[in-house]
């Protein structure tokens, strides 16, 4: 018979109800066939006294089996497990180490280079460069704090609580057109606004409208790595075009459009990403007339609109925009922090609202409280307090990082300070390499990253960004301290 | 002469300084050509007098336009508009009337038929019928809003504020670890778990993962139409399989197994969507030895696990999968409130790995704030408790629903009371349509939204999910008595 007394394990302590730790036991034996179809089970009674429960137990057990329809029940004969049930067959690998389930996988499925995704564990002696990246320890965190408590205080909260638009908030989206349309010259409506999770769903959701397999579309080289990325990703015919320090040399888009018909262009026109230069006035009307003229959709990312420290901020592609070819995108979490995923699209009512659809199938909508957090953080004016009072650190920073680094570095690298952003465009000699500077720098814990996603296309330019805004003056000085050490062991190998 | 003095509109009254509104109305000027280029510009201190403002307004005006390209600064000649600007081209619709821009767009895109998204205004006196919800006003937002508050307010904030893992927050996955392997049976370990906005997002990354044009997957008919239009957006081929009150028919699996490469099957297990029956565990070990023999995924929707009236819940497939073919997807949002978008998907590492590196392609990261909320909120055991407070009344909702629809409208529809979930299964005598109950049902204002996806395969079976959680027991009687206006009406017109 079966060892019925030495095949369970019930512990009292946990929280789990004893009859069914018992009834998945179960499930467990008979699965594995340790109990095999028509096996007769002992009666509740006996079973309780092998296993010095209470009979009660059993009998819950045995009621949630039957009901699961692992266990029958036969009038006057007694309980015997299902006799339909299959055996549950197991792999070698799952049968001889459990933990492999973990790694392997039992069926196809398809892998894409063109993505990477790492989990860095990050370490507090070490310091991390990163690509331009606000100061976390800026972000006014109490004040949304507050306003997110407030809003869930409301009596009528409940009614922000279910399936909402995917559009997003109707009071966010009210708020950011009188917002964009006073501070970016734009000109447009509620049903223009797409709220999203941030600029990166914008440029996914413009390539899945605009890009099947085989279409064209136009991107500066260099190009923000991301962007290509997706591009790519709906398997996109990518044409590259210069970039000087005018901005994407239009005069060359135009010459591709005579050859052939192009979906879009992909282009940061306020600090280029990477290279951080300014797209002219004179290329900014070319571009939109060559769209009109070309029916091209234009897909302005103005990830860096708030920051510039010579002058106002210019005014987007989209300000200009009068036969409705720009596809604006950008986010707040860059400027406040990017923890809080709010971002926008903003397009002609017929493309947002194709964009709103495709949106619902990746993420149903977005988080109507942090939504209406930000309505009332930018209607309040906190969101313009929070700009002016970044702007004066970052700019701060910015002088000292280009002032330090100048005169640090200047023998291995080549770089302007940029008039906005929160990154610089450096330039290592040629007779240098990222690969060793990466390694080298390993040694004085500073880690770069990744420095190939600045060059996609292998133009071999040897530049990368370095961001300067989220560091303190310390950290700025102990930061190129390191690279300075990392430049002169390298120098000093050769 | 151009007239300087009245082409311009300043107000001292708004917050943007009178330099930029005059720079920007130049720009106007400029690019619409009614400035042409070349033009002379008058001298700062003849256009100040002519505006009457102060001289440095006009020069730094002048300095931010000669910066954005817009104008050019000749030594000993004056200032001119940039000599080589081209002229901005306007539409004919764009220039004969504005608003139109709103509704146009000036490039061709993708549309795609198989979603739909509307904008429901909601009307407080009219009665909406749903799919099964939970109702928003048992919401423990206090608690809620109260951690997420406390986590705001800790010293380390600032590290979940920046850019994060794709994965989700490390502390939420390790919670879910110990929460689904202790109540659902799993045997995970963290690198199993992504953490995403919801089960949708699950469901999409899986087909992205699994499904290519031209692939095959099996579903339910019926089945839940938004995880069918996610296949259909993939191209996929869509095979469907019969479902009976035993769930998904599995011999009909083996059939097409038998005959071609399946690449997955998609199951709602517990609870059938949206028939609301249970998958017999004969089937279900079918099903999983089926995936092991011919090596697809199981994606297997447990939307439902919660909420279960009469029995514990049903383990899910996955706790029985030893060789890696099942992909688990869950939420929170379900379960809590739709606006918490937190969900997970469960897999062998290397597909949570790839669907990780996908996931950020749409949508960077998470909440990490929102996820170390559910974190604690799950630990503390703040949702088992939440639970079991509104099982308790949603059993009674459940059961008070059941008996008046049986009661009341008995002749018009048949049904089974379900075992678990939020919905029944109501199936229309085959005299009436759905059509004209939903157009009868308006006038006793009685919305039922969109009957079709329950027959996206074209069956014919007259059956609709009709939620019962999210009323109170006032609002079920009020349901109640105007579907029964509504069927007798129908009744008596015919």
């Amino acid at each position: 018979m079966f060892p019925f007394k030495t095949s369970f394990t019930l512990d009292r302590k946990i929280s789990k109800p004893l009859y069914l730790q018992l009834s998945n036991q179960f499930i467990q034996l008979i699965k594995e066939q340790k109990l095999p179809p028509k096996t007769k089970l002992p009666g509740s009674r006996t079973l309780a006294e092998l296993l010095n429960i209470h009979r009660k137990t059993v009998v819950a057990s045995y009621d949630e089996l039957i009901l699961q329809g692992w266990i029958e029940s036969v009038a006057k004969k007694g309980t015997f497990v299902h006799s339909n049930l299959p055996l549950l067959h197991q792999t070698e690998f799952s049968k001889s180490n459990f933990t492999s389930e973990k790694q392997k996988t039992g069926f196809f499925f398809y892998k894409n280079e063109v993505f990477t995704s790492k989990n860095i564990i990050k370490d507090e002696a070490v310091m991390y460069l990163n690509d331009g990246v606000s100061d976390g320890r800026l972000t006014p965190i109490e004040e949304i704090a507050r306003t997110y408590r407030r809003i869930t205080n409301k009596k009528n909260v409940f009614n922000h609580l279910g399936y909402n638009s995917p559009y997003g908030n109707e009071k966010l989206r009210g708020v950011l057109v009188n917002y964009l349309n006073e501070t970016r010259g734009l000109q447009v409506a509620k049903e223009n606004v797409l709220i999203t999770r941030g600029s990166q769903m914008g440029i996914w959701l413009s390539s899945q409208l605009l890009l099947k397999k085989g279409d064209v579309i136009v991107t500066g080289e260099t190009n923000y790595a991301s962007a290509t990325t997706t591009f790519k990703n709906q398997q996109a015919i990518i044409k590259i075009v210069e970039v000087d320090e005018n901005g994407i040399v239009t005069d060359n888009i135009e010459a591709i459009c005579k050859k052939q018909q192009i979906k879009a262009v992909y282009v940061t026109s306020h600090h280029h990403h990477p290279t951080t230069v300014t797209l002219s006035a004179e290329r900014r009307i070319h571009l939109l007339n060559l769209s009109t003229q070309y029916n091209f959709a234009i897909i302005e990312d103005d990830y860096d609109y708030d920051f510039n420290y010579n002058h106002a901020p210019i005014l987007p592609l989209k300000s200009h925009d009068t036969n409705g070819n720009v596809i604006y995108i950008g986010s707040v979490c860059k400027t406040v922090a990017p923890v809080f995923r709010v971002g926008y699209l903003i397009a002609s009512k017929e493309f947002v609202d194709e964009a709103a659809s495709r949106r619902k199938i990746v993420d149903r909508q977005g988080d109507e409280l942090l939504e209406l957090t930000f309505a009332d953080f930018i209607h309040s004016g906190d969101l313009d307090r929070h700009i002016r009072k970044v702007m004066k650190i970052y700019k701060q920073r910015r002088d000292l990082f280009c002032n330090l680094f100048s005169k640090e570095l200047n023998a291995f690298f080549q770089f302007e300070k940029p008039k906005g952003g929160m990154a610089i465009w450096a330039i290592l000699n040629k007779k240098y390499s990222w690969k060793q500077v990466v390694k080298e720098a390993q040694k004085h814990k500073l880690i770069i990253g990744d420095f190939n996603r600045y060059d996609m296309g292998n133009l071999k330019h040897n530049g990368i960004r370095i961001g300067f805004a989220s560091y303190t003056e310390a950290e700025i000085y102990e930061l190129i301290f390191r690279f300075k050490k990392t430049m002169f062991a390298i120098k000093d190998s050769l």
